[in-house]
């Protein structure tokens, strides 16, 4: 495997510090030191903060795909499926300590008053996160797993609403609790 | 009515730029900008921008309980009360223009990792505003207006949630369409 390019290392460092502190509480040379890099090499690679943390945010979807497949995987009944998704991102959640979250919940919430391009990445990658769900709810529906009428999308934005709720009160409160309240919830009264 | 004194008029300014840009986006100079004072004026009447920022969290409490009096309201049955304060909360989040949200979602969001004190605060007032809404599901299902047999708190703690995180997606899809899909579900689903 070839070196990582200290391109990738100042992304890496980014996506870890910029998850964990959040955008505004991070500084440029707060990436180079987490990257072990020169400050003066930053601006050789990314334009700007706002530059690194789009790539950034990229990064952080990718790493989202390998969970996101458990949403198609055939293998299971849908609601099976959307359950285990939930659970496995209640266990990622706590066992990285509950306070980094979700980096689109973390932005959105920071940036979206004053970062267009960030606040429309972040807003497209719910529609696509949203779609994924609605997608497994609409077959879930078809099978009669789940008897609601209503219509998938709006099962699906309610769920992915409720998540970034719980994820930000479980940060607050320091406890996983909100989390499987979410699971409880969603499972007997939203998608039933 | 005598004039605001320069301290109110710090914690004035400094409740509402916190609110609209959040903590780390704003600084000391913002604030005493904001309110019209001279930058040297803010450290002799409050230690740090922290302390200023748990004082506008108070405030904002204070702000916020007009509006959470309709959950005492014994007028109305215990489960219009609960609509009715939830619709509140959309108009009054739409006509800031859904990108300020809720402070106590803003400062969770944003500083459970940098300041136990706030983290703490924002806690504690999930909790309280929590309890207020548990009593009054914990009324309407005594009146047989709630069928669901679920505990008061864990309701309560599921509805707040979700409507963090409604708030969370109507910021960033600037639309109000998370929120009023907030009410449909709570109402038919949960509080059901």
């Amino acid at each position: 495997m070839p070196m990582p390019s200290l391109r990738d290392q100042l992304l890496t460092a980014g996506l870890e510090t910029l998850h964990r502190r959040g955008f505004n509480a991070t500084s440029v040379q707060d990436i180079t030191d987490a990257a072990g890099a020169p400050k003066g090499s930053f601006y050789n690679h990314f334009e700007s903060k706002e530059a690194l943390a789009l790539e950034a945010l990229e990064r952080y979807l990718e790493n989202a795909r390998p969970r996101r497949a458990i949403l198609a995987d055939a293998r299971l009944p849908p609601l099976r499926r959307l359950r285990r998704y939930f659970e496995r991102n209640v266990e990622a959640a706590v066992d990285a300590g509950l306070e980094p979250g979700c980096l689109l919940g973390n932005f959105g919430n920071e940036l979206s008053s004053q970062s267009t391009p960030i606040r429309k990445r972040v807003d497209q990658a719910f529609s696509v996160w949203t779609d994924a769900v609605a997608a497994v709810i609409g077959r879930a529906q078809q099978e009669g797993a789940i008897e609601s009428r209503l219509p998938p999308k709006a099962l699906a934005e309610f769920v992915i609403q409720s998540w970034e709720g719980a994820l930000l009160r479980a940060k607050v409160a320091k406890s996983r609790a909100p989390l499987d309240l979410f699971l409880k919830l969603t499972f007997s009264k939203i998608l039933a």
